[in-house]
């Protein structure tokens, strides 16, 4: 039988913004705001660091209309941080103060929206309240376009992030192809370690608008293999679509956009360009063709204006999740997402994964759903993705551009 | 009193794709379809080059349906050319190519779309027409993200670019503000004379996510004060937004994307990275900051997906008007856009001007809509921008991505 824990609850969100983590703050904001035992909503301002720093915002004084436009406001509104917390075990300087912090205003339950390493943040916390005996239910709400957590079988931001790449993807073959004289095209993706975002581009490939080549950083990258394959497409159709994963690494484990190679600049010169300018001047070099880089950068994850309808759905559902989990007494947990298909149909399941299980692990594109030549994604891969990227989100626009959530962010004192 | 002129038409594409230039197609294609005097409508592949090679599409045979979504298809579906065609006067080879293409086919009616480059090709083929008595009309569409056609409020395309750029500085705006630490962003914006686009940017400041400098090709840049101006606004706030024409060039006329300044590479090498990664390093060096350089490339000319549904309108409402005047008795002319307000609501028409005083000029921003410190434009600027990258469009979308037109693309014999 649960027991009715009543209390505050303050909500943080924390590392890179997506395209929906702020529906995710409504999700747990609107839940909470309904719920009788919670006596006041705090929005942390800059993650942890809005607890430490006890700036809180007082989310009943917002406008419920502002607040709905949470769904379609990119970025982290109530500000993010990637302040790495010490082990409690070796220094709790922190926790004793965020202790102070819960008990100053009653808190009881604690969000924490964000991917590996705030994960890790939310289960020191827990920990340490568990620890010292204070009631509070700790929960995590999961969130990051990397869609490298473990334990769900996505992550809310990794649609968003997918709809736009492919999207863009597919616009710019359209592009590269208008020309009756030959060129490469190569897109930087972002994914440091996880191939999702990169492997994504292949999407397009569904409307015969997706890339030749695809580079991920879960196979080994090879200079000469790559300009081999770009140059043999090349030679057969003019014209050459790569995605390259930012995190692609040679067999020594060295990142291609770190290395000093030959094709880049002989004298060793810290390079200007990225990883998209290093394969650009390789590519012109070795086969004197026109070729173009792209590197999505930070458009690929803010870019709220091409949001999956799915997933913002599935970003408000972790967050709403969130709430109700522990108003029925859970704590310690991670919101999880668990696919399961009814007579066909994509159905998204919520569960609760212990903490101590997600924190710092990284989830990576399973080897058998990369080709043999470790050029491309398998079907499975597709099959995958595909159901997350689907439907569109009715937006309201002012002056022909989106309208966001215009918060008062009114501290409480 | 007009003289019924029976026979086929030729529509062709040229330059650089929009993400609205076959709105413009389908403009033509539709109101040419509907005509009783156009016996056949051929769609020239790859621009001039069709003419030329005898590659021409039988635009009746292919399906209404798919027709109708060159609305929402970006890049110029029949391809594209930046064939420079010679001038008539000194060698006539090509005309003389085109003259009998064009009694091979029986083709009266000539509609050339593109940007001041395929004006002068246009007028040119006007004028040997007229030279041989061969009754023929010609109508030039314009088209150009640049916005740079002279004799035109505005051109087809540049109001879907700019509320692609507004929208994605806003998005990236909303992004680079999550973190309490600091930080610079750089967008690189197309335009190498015209700074339109860049301009364009700053409808973003509309909804409070604009930059705070831009940097405009219409003015000389100067690298001390660049740096120096960025320099003051991240001492006030610890942000700086900005964003920079690809065209900017310092005062002795040098682009300074090409220039080799010492904050770039000393030893002269030819730099990989962009202007973007020049000035992203250059502030680094100075500031010491974190600074992010972010270039739309080709992502902003071929954005349909976030298509402005005035700019659609009005591409579409060019090609129709263009085969209307044809039928009406005009040629050597071509579509160009008139501004009107009534009661304070915008509103587009059409009227014809001479190819002659279009082919070959370039159209600046006025220097009096640049602020006096040349980082940031006027109000006058916005008001003209604003009403251009109105409406959104209602798109077709399938597994979640856009439907581009497919065409048969039937040769015709």
């Amino acid at each position: 039988m649960k027991e009715r824990l009543i209390g505050a609850c303050i909500f943080a969100q924390s590392g890179g913004p997506t395209a929906v983590i702020n529906a995710s703050a409504y999700g747990v904001i609107k839940t909470a705001l309904d719920a009788d035992e919670i006596t006041n909503i705090y929005g942390a301002a800059n993650g942890i660091l809005g607890v430490l720093n006890d700036k809180l915002y007082d989310m009943s004084k917002e406008d419920p209309k502002e607040l709905e436009l949470l769904l379609q406001t990119p970025s982290s509104e109530l500000g993010s941080c990637r302040y790495k917390i010490a082990d409690p075990d070796v220094d709790d300087t922190d926790y004793q103060r965020i202790l102070e912090i819960f008990e100053k205003y009653n808190v009881r339950y604690f969000f924490y929206n964000g991917g590996n390493d705030s994960m890790d943040t939310c289960n020191k916390v827990s920990r340490f309240m568990a620890k010292v005996g204070y009631a509070c239910r700790v929960i995590g709400v999961p969130k990051t376009i990397d869609n490298d957590l473990f334990g769900t079988d996505h992550c809310p931001g990794f649609g968003s992030a997918a709809k736009y790449i492919a999207t863009s993807v597919a616009e710019v073959y359209k592009d590269a192809h208008v020309y009756n004289t030959g060129m490469v095209t190569i897109f930087e993706i972002m994914g440091r370690n996880a191939g999702w975002l990169t492997a994504s581009a292949a999407l397009a490939g569904i409307i015969g608008c997706g890339p030749d080549l695809i580079y991920l950083p879960e196979t080994e990258f090879d200079m000469d293999k790559f300009l081999n394959e770009v140059s043999d497409i090349y030679r057969e159709n003019g014209n050459v679509i790569v995605a390259v994963s930012e995190g692609i690494r040679y067999a020594d484990g060295q990142f291609v956009s770190e290395a000093k190679t030959s094709a880049t600049d002989g004298f060793g010169h810290a390079q200007l360009g990225g990883l998209a300018a290093i394969l650009t001047n390789a590519v012109k070099e070795r086969l004197g063709v026109k070729v173009r880089g792209i590197e999505l950068s930070l458009l690929q994850r803010c870019a709220s204006h091409s949001a999956s309808k799915t997933d913002v759905d599935e970003a408000f559902f972790a967050g709403k999740t969130a709430v109700e989990s522990a108003l029925d007494g859970q704590t310690g947990k991670m919101v999880a997402f668990k696919r399961e298909y009814d007579d066909g149909k994509y159905i998204c399941r919520a569960e609760l994964i212990p903490l101590t299980e997600v924190a710092n692990f990284e989830k990576k594109i399973p080897l058998e759903w990369i080709n043999e030549e470790q050029n491309g994604v398998c079907s499975e891969f597709i099959d995958y993705a595909l159901p997350l990227i689907q439907g569109e989100v009715e937006r309201v626009t002012e002056n022909g551009l989106p309208r966001f959530a215009r918060l008062k962010k009114i501290v409480a004192k």
